[in-house]
């Protein structure tokens, strides 16, 4: 029999590395024969573009390169599969690809759209008597899907944001000068990256002196108050602040910095959220001020992943397989916490129909009453989740991507 | 006898790695007694605000810290000098803050203003009678003084770029539509660190297709017309681009991307010209489109920096000692390149007078006749500077800095 896996959503540094474990698990089950990569998401099974993985993957140097390859190999897609009765023939050619290949199993790394995906798919396929199995691969550095303790390429994202951070902290406290340096982190609607700067603490850091979440309401007017507080306190003061804090509609001049585009899933483009706080500062208090965006680094920068991420990420794709191997559909792999201290975990699964399309946000009770704060329980559970550096492969003094040009089948 | 060191202009990552090859050198010198630390750079001399720098930094363990901690441990500043004939009351003042502490040696770590400040300190010492010795230590990452090889501070951002350039190139090459990525850079009137992005080649990757530099004149409709060419041959066209980039007055739209602000040294702050090249392209083009702003990570990425460019900023701070010590002042150590590959260099001085103001360009026979590329020739200039990685003392999965509050004498 034969596989398939795909790769969909916004990149992370672990989405290779659950591939990888995809694969490996592949390698070594005597039945699977060809292990099919499809090339961008879903999209590749609706148009029978596929590759031999076997014949990309050759070598055990490979599959480590690949593990510090940040983004995906295959490519990614954002494309909703409709309800089966708005566009049959859809699901029909996923079905083709499947049957003209052999594949039995396909496994599916994404995120919460992904997982509706793999609701409809592993449904339909059922509804006509057909036995290829469905599995999913959580993967978001958002960490906002329900039922997972966390979601691989987090801990990456949140080991990278923390470093940074830091960094931020020392360059923003050189000069004489009072100032406020504003980080904007990734984030739509759920904090959870933006909050494990309070990580920092555990390294004796006192900022981010303030911390503001898409979980609650924003008023420019307390921030600033709470911006001059700090001052009176700190010579240089850091604010991470989440891409998607919701700001109040009274709060002027919010308009143009929210653009109205959407994606397929009618999310909105958010962006400069930082830009205007910026602005409000500089018109404001008219001290020295200056915003930074942390960007797409935010979900690539494979030289300071957290090996327990991309471990752990390796390991629930093996899992999904064997999961499929052992005749399940339709669910999603996850984490369950066991302890933090020492640090444990098991590998579940749930129906993904528990996961599809909807959000974890950032727990109420881990944030400060004054709402510009993360409380100290949170530390305990960021910390495991970014242990461990991965020995990266270097030449030329740069890190080594996998980047060798696919051939599609 | 006692000396003194002080840190100004712009963080780097290799600033405080200087200050310990000064520190260093001070330890191991039988007849000096107290090193000072002068707090916010020259502003320390001027209002005689000193520390002790042995009672701050008291072991080894310390010391390799402080190597791997980027920005100033002592602060910086802006602060121009300004001549005699303006205000010798700062002069005295600063003599007296030498004299009163017995201060013989000031080492003075910074760019090019910072040099201004050796000659104009030195020349004035030299005219009153004094015997003190002052010397420069060169340090900025735009890697734009005359006389030396290449400057401290400058390899570690290079590969710090690199390095995030290519997991951006990964990130950008996801998803199955057109896109074009703008990386804006920073160099003010230098394109060095933009420039170096060419390095990228040698582990084999294409992009990035473009790279526009300060040095050349930049018209948006050439632009347009290089984008174009580029999106013909790449599904994910990146492209590098100062921040410095001299926009064409005539070129429409400009003027409200660049702020007017001014710092002490007349210099402009510039930005948004990454935000800007994005507007262009989704106005003309409508494509996906965006753009990526460095920002201080490209100063203050210690977690990534290059171990020769921290290894060389120790012995450069050592060897000014030195110099000073043999009776010298006046000058700024630079390194000279003896060959690179392998890759050698001495460290001699100049008179501060030759680097003083001044900008060293990036060699225009190194630009493509495009002037959208970096030739092959100038990547064996830039890969020695990046090569080494320093072993990160890590703690609860994040870099440890140093970061002691500092009591002022």
């Amino acid at each position: 029999m034969n596989i398939a896996v795909a790769q969909s959503g916004g990149p992370t540094c672990a989405i290779n590395a659950s591939l990888v474990g995809v694969f490996k698990q592949g390698l070594l089950t005597e039945k699977i024969d060809a292990i099919f990569g499809s090339i961008n998401g879903i999209e590749g099974m609706i148009y029978d573009k596929l590759l031999n993985l076997k014949s990309v993957i050759r070598t055990n140097e490979d599959m480590e390169l690949l593990r510090q390859t940040p983004s995906t190999i295959l490519g990614s897609c954002r494309y909703k599969l409709p309800d089966y009765e708005e566009n049959p023939e859809i699901y029909e050619k996923i079905l083709q690809t499947l049957q003209t290949h052999r594949i039995h199993i396909f496994i599916y790394i994404g995120g919460n759209d992904s997982m509706d995906t793999v609701v409809k798919l592993s449904g339909y396929l059922k509804a006509v008597g057909s036995d290829i199995k469905v599995i999913g691969v959580p993967k978001t550095i958002d960490n906002d899907l329900p039922v997972t303790d966390h979601t691989p390429g987090f801990g990456s994202a949140a080991k990278y944001v923390a470093t940074t951070v830091q960094e931020i902290i020392r360059d923003s406290s050189v000069y004489s000068l009072p100032s406020v340096t504003i980080i904007e982190i990734m984030g739509r609607h759920s904090g959870w990256l933006t909050a494990s700067t309070c990580m920092l603490r555990a390294n004796g850091e006192e900022a981010p002196h303030l911390i503001y979440l898409p979980e609650t309401d924003f008023s420019a007017d307390r921030f600033m108050e709470d911006v001059r507080k700090e001052m009176a306190k700190h010579k240089a003061v850091v604010v991470a602040v989440s891409e998607g804090i919701s700001l109040n509609a009274e709060d002027s001049g919010i308009a143009e910095f929210q653009s109205g585009a959407v994606d397929n899933f009618g999310h909105k483009y958010l962006s400069g959220v930082g830009k205007f706080l910026e602005r409000l500062i500089a018109d404001k208090i008219g001290c020295k001020v200056r915003s930074i965006e942390l960007n797409v680094m935010q979900r690539c920068s494979s030289h300071i992943c957290s090996k327990t991420d991309i471990d752990e990420a390796e390991r629930i794709g093996r899992h999904a397989l064997r999961t499929a191997l052992d005749g399940e559909t339709g669910k999603m792999m996850y984490f369950r916490r066991i302890s933090s201290m020492p640090y444990a975990v098991t590998i579940e699964m749930t129906d993904a129909s528990n996961v599809a399309n909807l959000e974890k946000k950032f727990p109420k009770e881990w944030i400060s009453p004054e709402k510009n704060q993360v409380t100290d329980a949170a530390i305990g559970y960021f910390l495991p989740l970014i242990q461990g550096e991965v020995d990266i492969y270097m030449k030329n003094g740069m890190p080594v991507h996998f980047h060798r040009p696919l051939q599609v089948r």
